[in-house]
């Protein structure tokens, strides 16, 4: 069993359930009373006026008029009077290594914003370290001061044939993590051709799942609504966070499943789907919100699970019904609603308390009866996490890279220029376009185009240490002058991205971060312009989040000063090599046309 | 493992997941496919036209717009153009022995009405025979067509002290019972008192059942929304039937519970309660209905769970809102919402083809893709469950009773009359009046007076062959004449209560029933009048609800020749011997003052 922080431990239910009837019947007295608050029940769906929650071991023990008897010489009491107790927000899906930080990180980052439950679902690193990558993440999750549940990530790899990362999970490992106490399920299959194909890896995750209670989390991104869809849904996925349209929220209520509607850093779902209640006027139980990925500036800046339900509420949701998507609803979903998700008797408690409840203002942020936040500020002390130092050797480039790996020979006989494919980045969107240009040939060396918008892409293999460099061209990032930016954030595989328009450049970036053990670093004419170390993994930093936070944006500066205007020029950079989105993608095995799912050949 | 019937086993949604899969996708054929029907969908709340459902394994495979593709030459097609299709309905909460029949009979009854789920707690049997009663009944449940899910009873006996019953059930038998793979939680927790309390056997019951990760049924049978129901729900029930008042269903879901609201043959409780929902406004979706008892007259007249949700729908509820109080709201409670409660792909293929949804004529049932009946007819060949020689041996009298038995001594000295204490029975209460009235005294024996309503009343100990028997006075039945009635169903020990005026009646009904293993029977001037043989556990018939229905039609015809005018007489009969509810009753050991939870002499 991994190690809980003492203060923060919370005992069964069933352990305590006599202490909590004492509370009620006035033998014991409460840790916490709360006075004369509007209760936001989101079991009845309404605010009740004057109500006094008691809490004792974490708990809530006492829910209703008047919890005076509950009140002893050592019970803290906190006056809420005209204001609102609501539960703690939850997070349907989410990854953690996108806010580049580690779960305690996040969790600091995000408890002030409310967020008390999180289901998180470790893919990233799973795909550089495995079954152990998830144990390490699963082990940290349950560290914290606020619930963090663990899904178990599906497809490792993504995509068998067209790449090979870190690792590769199957049904053995599934069936064995889903013995682990954090686990609530199976992480979003986004094998979704796989589940319709009956292909016996996710056949066997999804059974090894089902076999043990828990939760299948869907991943369907596509939108074909036809056969393809209904395959998937008979395969067994219980949600989906992919859907962009009304239509996509609809279909997927109707099959009983959930629609998670999603806003994260770079994903705004909510405002079209949510019109499936709005408009179409569905029922919403089966709705949730969750955030998916979200930056640390966003984190920092703007929020988290807050965020999401103040735009819910801007898009015409009652706020009832945005705060039930988003504590509840979320808590049914995973068969978690007997710990959390409401302000009653039994459950954690977590709860906030609320000036305004349409705007969400957060006075103060209770988790397991501890105040861990007010006034926007974390008030709990949260000791950094130490990861094994196993994890941070995971850039593995084998030897010292160098200008000329980034060189491609055109074909023999080429010259002036040769027809080259050229991955196509599109503004706002992550599938890509497969393009191809005439690139020019000096010294028999393909070259990229800077003039044209076409720079050098290189995909350094990590994992093995094998040193290999597949090289190709890409469009849209707008680099001129010499400049590199390298990444070992690069989905799904992760092993590290070089987009540059100088070899020069291109190696340096590549070999800074087989020194820092991961990250995301810019260079422009021979100098290191801006730098995330990211060492756990190569995924996260080991820094707080708004450190890490204010070095991304010195980032983005230093990739606007090289020329390129994309608004999100990191994500777009970082999802080069996701070879399960159309159209053309790059992996350790060469040029892949992820449309046909295939590898091609560089040149036409 | 229990054995079940060949042609209705359904195996986990994990081992036919794939062929679920191939027939949506057009791959392999449907067992069955419905075409054209108004799609009932409990998760969106939405009648969605034109859809087909393709079933195969006993599953739903897929509902969409159009089936063709899974259509094959073996694949039975069933139009249902201009008619609904619905889930099957579920009964959250009662007792199979509140029908005098078996589990199998109990199906055999209600399947035509709709019923394709039930969550049943044999409370009855427990207390006769305790934890191999249980599994008794629970190895039938196995056995059925249709989805019958157990509760584990908690409270056996009802009134420690009070009462000695055929057996004792506690934390451990719980624990046990939590392993079979058909119980879902704790039955009706109804020590509401020794919850509040923190009673060591319920404390540990309760923390068995959460241990377990299962659900812990309530019954809470008090008015009082004060402390002791806040220390109740603490204590972890997590849902109650009791309720009368709209306030009791608002405080239940208030209190992060679900509000079961009842209608049995005897009892009224929708229409109050659905206010909370029509009135007040409520969210309605952890509001749930169930029938609790339910006579073999009321299963063969007036249907079952149809009857409650039509009746729902008469109270002002919508229709949609009323189905999804009967399915996917109990569904989810259960947490088998991946199994039951809707038609989604996945779940068991159980459901209704309706022609009127408000309603609900119910034109065929399905269950596990086989249609069971249609047009009110059973079709399914549904083989007698043979129960063990064993439990057909209950009634043990230990010697042949005579009048003596039932004559009471008056006190040394009384002369002419005495003054007695007398269980006075309510017009349509379950609670008694505690009366006193002076009854004649002759040859030094304690009279019934029937001039003045008052009869005899004997307790007649049955499980331990003791041959006592404890004697007292009933009054309201109204008898005149000599006559007696004789009940091995005597809640919740289920000893045996005989009434009468005549003590050679008395006797003859006493050792009648011990001749045919329990049962009901009612004696007039030393003839039978009526008989219901319950030769299983003397709870419960070994025949068909209509013969069982026609037989307890005679035995009421018998007491009104008997001269007793009561509402629902045989169900005051068997309740008076219930210890738990106010105010005087009867058991084993004395004459029991049930307000004050003390045994009390019969002579004031």
């Amino acid at each position: 069993m991994p190690e809980t922080n003492d203060q923060w431990r919370i005992a069964p239910f069933e352990a305590v359930a006599s202490r909590l009837v004492d509370v009620a019947m006035g033998r014991a007295a409460a840790d916490l009373v709360v006075r004369n608050a509007r209760w936001v029940n989101v079991h009845s769906g309404e605010i009740i006026p004057s109500t006094d929650i008691a809490v004792a071991a974490g708990r809530f023990a006492y829910c209703g008029p008047d919890a005076s008897h509950a009140i002893g010489p050592g019970t803290e009491v906190v006056d809420a009077v005209g204001r609102y107790v609501m539960p703690g927000l939850c997070d349907a899906h989410m990854h953690v290594e996108s806010g580049m930080v580690t779960v305690t990180e996040f969790c600091r980052a995000v408890i002030p914003h409310g967020t008390t439950s999180m289901f998180v679902d470790p893919h990233e690193i799973a795909n550089v370290l495995g079954l152990s990558g998830v144990r390490l993440m699963h082990d940290e999750a349950v560290k914290q001061p606020v619930s963090v549940f663990v899904q178990m990530p599906s497809c490792v790899p993504s995509a068998p044939g067209l790449e090979e990362g870190g690792a590769v999970l199957g049904p053995a490992d599934v069936a064995e993590a889903m013995t682990w106490p954090q686990i609530v399920g199976l992480g979003e299959v986004m094998n979704f051709p796989g589940v319709a194909a009956n292909d016996p890896t996710m056949v066997g995750e999804i059974a090894a799942t089902r076999g043990a209670g828990k939760t299948v989390g869907g991943h369907y991104a596509s939108p074909d609504l036809g056969l393809a869809f209904h395959g998937y849904v008979a395969g067994g996925p219980e949600d989906d966070h992919e859907g962009t349209r009304m239509e996509d929220a609809a279909a997927r209520v109707r099959q009983g499943m959930k629609a998670m509607l999603r806003l994260g850093s770079a994903w705004y779902d909510v405002a079209e789907q949510v019109k499936a209640i709005t408009e179409m006027g569905l029922d919403s139980r089966h709705f949730i919100l969750c955030t998916d990925d979200c930056h640390s500036g966003t984190l920092v800046r703007d929020g988290h699970m807050n965020r999401v339900v103040r735009h819910a509420i801007a898009q015409g949701l009652k706020p009832m019904t945005a705060i039930q998507m988003a504590t509840i609803n979320t808590a049914e979903h995973f068969k978690m609603e007997r710990e959390i998700g409401s302000v009653t008797p039994g459950r954690r408690a977590d709860f906030l308390i609320v000036s305004d409840l349409a705007e969400l203002s957060i006075d103060a942020v209770y988790a397991r009866g501890m105040r861990l936040a007010s006034g926007g500020r974390l008030e709990a002390d949260m000791p950094a996490h130490a990861y094994p130092e196993s994890v941070r050797n995971t850039v593995r480039l084998g030897r010292r890279l160098t200008a000329e790996d980034f060189r491609v020979a055109a074909p023999a006989g080429a010259e002036g220029s040769v027809e080259a494919r050229v991955i196509g980045v599109v503004e706002n969107q992550a599938p890509t376009k497969a393009l191809t240009a005439r690139v020019p040939v000096q010294d028999g060396v393909a070259m990229p185009d800077p003039d044209n918008d076409i720079c050098r892409i290189a995909l350094v293999e990590r994992h093995r240490a094998s040193g290999d460099v597949t090289n190709g061209f890409v469009s849209g990032f707008g680099y001129r002058g010499a400049c590199a930016m390298a990444s070992t954030v690069a989905h799904d595989s992760h092993h590290m991205i070089v987009v540059g328009t100088s070899e020069t450049d291109m190696a340096l970036a590549a070999n800074r971060l087989g020194e820092a053990g991961g990250g995301v670093v810019f260079f422009a004419d021979g100098k290191e312009k801006a730098l995330i170390e990211m060492p756990i993994a190569g995924l996260m930093s080991d820094e707080r989040a708004e450190i890490v936070a204010k070095k991304a944006d010195r980032l983005i500066a230093a990739m606007r000063e090289g020329g390129c205007t994309l608004n999100n020029a990191y994500m777009q950079h970082s999802l080069l090599a996701l070879v399960v989105i159309p159209a053309l993608r790059i992996s350790d095995k060469g040029i892949v046309d992820s449309a046909g799912f295939r590898i091609v050949d560089l040149f036409v």
